[in-house]
């Protein structure tokens, strides 16, 4: 059982909730670069709670100490450590779900694999809160690859049901940029407005609401990945799947396509300013699990939180009978918020693994 | 880069469309088990062309050779080959794509990934038809799965925007054998001969259509997979995304909980007969990316045929203009079909994987 | 590139010499398991510096910190990640090896493949040092082993050229309790002198001399393993290979078969108490890679400590010209003494994995 | 269980002794390459059985039929597959093992393993026949490396005890073209005189022998492989530890290292020709696990032939009780003549795999 993903980038997540602290390793972040810190830390600060209304008041210091494999700011070529310590749990709001695990929480499971050795406290190993070094390695992924011209960038593309615009087929810096800098990302902002009532109101209700995330990557060059299970898809998809929450995958057109005909699903291959591009891009700038050139598209769904303040009906364990549970403490209303910067770290590590390995 | 998947069962797919021959290796397999023979030849016809006026004509024996690792219908223990042989090509079909890829195909990822070395005949390995040696390997596993009480069983859950119903909370044997025996498997039989109508009217437009599968896996011990990236779904989707084709992958309610409030979604425990249980599946049967012993629930979009009859706009790369390209030959109006054997096998053998690796 | 081993127990190793601190994260420790601190930490000290004249004089606390995967001394089946703090460096001792590399050292290699920016002051990633965390984490190995019955002796078979006695084909409790309480570890205790011996003289003269350790794990069931390329002494050796100063592994009678005639090198098969056994034991407990359920038997050759006080040649790198060198500092005039308790907790590490694997 | 190597060139090898056929698949060859087939076949005739007095007088066509990834001896980019068929086995020579298991042999470790389910006839897939497709495979990466300016060349270094020279610091290639070209590859013919009588001897007496093979890559890069477990030794060791027969891997000085004093040991820096090079080479080439351009030395013992004429003590399994065998058929006396290409082909995938993975 591995925390673990990449091939020629491997990055590798530790920690629990209410332990000591969380963190990561990576091995491969190529040596030789620089990594500007108040970026980083600022990209961080975009997935940490109590930035806003919408999230959950909880602070987080989450200052990453740097143990390895970067000096001075810059990458040693060595295996990269950072450790975020644990300072502000509050583990009396966790008590007791070892014997009433939570509805659709990873209590259950858990208790079941690790023989109720599990620390399951604030979800353990499995809490959201393990994205939060996945952000700091992201980040240094992220810097990375704009520097060789491929730049990330994500938005809110549907919460509760209101739907973003989608991505234009080459989306331009500006936009990126734009989405970058805002902790609620949407192309369309009265649609931003909407899916915040939607929210405030799940909130207000005790409740909660999913969403999707959709992620793009701009620059790539063409050739990164390979056919079958080694694919750009193949791998993007399986460590997606590692953020807690995440439900669905998709790539360009992805469930739209179920209903969609061959003549209009297919991109007619163009040629812009010299170079190959597609007219359309419902492949997601994939084909045959290959990058074709144009922008990656991958769609992400993120189920409802599953920590709701109203009652919920369970069991217990140790008398194997039914009963009630409730969830106190502080808790995102919509986790696909918090998100968006991890769906971009993991896109980013990914990429940035597949273009070490090499086009060839 | 790697046309293989699996940790403790390893699957490695090789061949081209056009060359002599196709097959698999499969490392792990456990000894002593028996094959059934006819049900593993029945399981590939159903994965095989020819067999109905919705998939395409071409006749493939497809009978594989077993080269190692079986002995009298009984697993070795060693490493397990077949072979199947490329025995109906029609080469002239193909011809002269390398020049003017074709639209939403891999032709064009390859020759720039493989600098034009790649043999492209009918799709090379990029070829849906590299999916038949995985159904041998993933019967074999579909196998093993039943002695154990485990039963994979799939349906053809969209196909052009018409729904069939879903998978029941527990899905009986009964509704897995009927499925597991239908060549357009699907539960809703209406919806069935809806969907078959819109197939053939793509058919008959030299346009194709989409369409997605669900499929579900019963009877599995809690406790299977483990957090993070080595999930049960990360593990599944990486290999379901090897099939040519698949452009979403989602587990439980999937793309649907985007719209879902946290106290709708979430899955309250029961005990049923003294067993834990869940009242909905709305997690697909999965926690934490670990088994919690409901059917596991996963649902993959097809696109629809890359491969229309219709005219469609390309390039000549050696001319670097734009051009038109017409594509000829015997091709599914619909991959989705065929696709379901493939996931079925596919989801078979990351089980067995996982069941090999342990539950602890 | 991964500082890294393992299968279904992963196994990361990271950090730099004089950087803030050193660790190890393992992935696959099985859950509930209890961990005897001052068991590990005794067995920390016998790698730790400081310990004898016969090795450095530099002193390390070399606690580690448990970062999580342990709560009470109670494995919780999570990652498992622990840091030890550098405290006791003296940088000034290493200062200008960037331009004028050590000989037989990794100075010249690090630069060139990471392109200058490696931090190798005291060895960086590749010092000795960074076999405490491997020490800490396969103690924990150690532990489980043992209550599974199987126990892990090793001892100094040759220093200098002279040879201690072999284990017998029977290693016994009272041999291996005493191997694991000793800080010069030899069968032979008068060889053991006469190894000091040469080992003090090395010493003043300002130079070093070579080692062989061998290391013994006995109550192995038969069956762990597997044929080429993952059986047991692949997977051994590569390990062992990545602990500084390795020059050779080998298993059984290893080089000496060389000599020696079939005849006398086949392993008879006997039945000893109703069990089958082998009356010598000449391949190592292992046939075809697979574990015969006869002690493992490895020997692994340990270089002279490449820092001798004595002036050698070298060139200046940014000159390009032939220069000398003179090394200061403290260290090992033997490193193959303090290897000790690191082959074993790498043999243990290695041997957790392939039982947590299986036998079959 | 994998019968499988590598990392970004995945080697996968299958087949037993007495099934249908044997052999390989090979993920991430670079396509576009040509394949020299008469060298590729002169290459598998240095591996092949009956070319000699001092082999097995089993004949083997050992014509490989290339499945896939090779079209007009060119490389296509897609997975390389190739099976050699059996054809000249006498299984009446290997009947009544499954119960009495001759020593040294997998057979015991095979039954356990495998609950009695293996094809042991012939040795199965432990069976040296094994290594017939890692030659084919080799030998592609032999030529493909020759272009990249990489030699391997390997010789006889000890059998019997009867030393051969050591390869100089600077192996040319004129003796890397003469070893290249020998059935019986010595550097010293005198040496070769006498080791052949030996190995008559032993076979005159129903007898075997053991030997070492010293195999060397020059013009390697510097900046190869990587520190701690995936360094160049680790990687080549674990796959030259799959080499049926090998008891021991060293490096450089390897196991002589013991007795060596530090300023004797340690290679120092010199300038050759404006390129930096070591005065000695008892680093192997390597140093850190990364190599330094110097050529690569690896010593390799092969254990003497299991298989001998003589009666030897063994048990029957069924039951319980000692007995005796005696096996009959055509054996090598010395398995390490005709391991010498298998060496050499087993380094060059292992190397071309760092090649592909690149320096950095």
């Amino acid at each position: 059982m591995s925390s673990e993903f990449g091939k020629n980038l491997r990055v590798s997540v530790f920690g629990e909730s209410h332990g000591p602290g969380i963190g990561v390793v990576v091995n491969g972040f190529p040596a030789g670069e620089t990594v500007d810190m108040d970026r980083l830390l600022f990209f961080m600060s975009r997935r940490a709670p109590g930035n806003s209304r919408l999230t959950t008041s909880r602070k987080e210091a989450d200052l990453p100490e740097f143990i390895s494999g970067i000096r001075d700011n810059v990458l040693t070529g060595s295996p990269f450590a950072a450790v975020i310590r644990n300072t502000n749990q509050r583990s009396g709001d966790y008590r007791g779900f070892d014997d009433t695990p939570r509805p659709s929480h990873a209590d259950y499971t858990a208790a079941v694999k690790w023989h109720g050795a599990a620390d399951m406290r604030g979800g353990g190993h499995f809490s959201g809160r393990l994205t939060a070094p996945l952000c700091a390695a992201g980040n240094i992924a992220i810097q990375i690859l704009a520097r060789k011209g491929i730049r990330i960038g994500a938005h809110l593309s549907n919460i509760g049901g209101v739907e973003d615009v989608r991505f234009p087929v080459q989306p331009d810096e500006e936009l990126l940029d734009m989405l970058n800098a805002m902790m609620f990302p949407v192309i369309d902002g009265e649609k931003g407005i909407m899916m915040q009532q939607i929210i405030q109101q799940a909130a207000g209700e005790g409740d909660s609401v999913g969403g999707a995330v959709e992620c793009t990557a701009v620059g790539l060059p063409a050739g990164l990945g390979a056919p079958m299970f080694e694919g750009v898809e193949s791998m993007l998809s399986a460590t997606l799947f590692g953020i807690p929450g995440v439900k669905g995958v998709s790539f360009g057109s992805g469930f739209d396509c179920v209903s969609m005909s061959g003549s209009a699903h297919n991109d007619p291959f163009i040629i812009e300013d010299g170079v190959v591009r597609t007219e359309t891009n419902n492949s997601g700038g994939i084909q045959g699990g290959i990058t074709n050139g144009m922008p990656l598209i991958v769609q992400v769904a993120m189920k409802p939180t599953a920590s709701i303040a109203k009652a919920q009906k369970t069991i217990s364990l140790s008398q194997m009978k039914e009963t009630e549970i409730e969830i106190h403490g502080r808790h995102d209303p919509c986790i696909a918020i918090r998100a968006v910067p991890v769906i971009e770290a993991v896109t980013a590590l990914v990429l940035l693994d597949l273009l070490i390995g090499g086009q060839a």
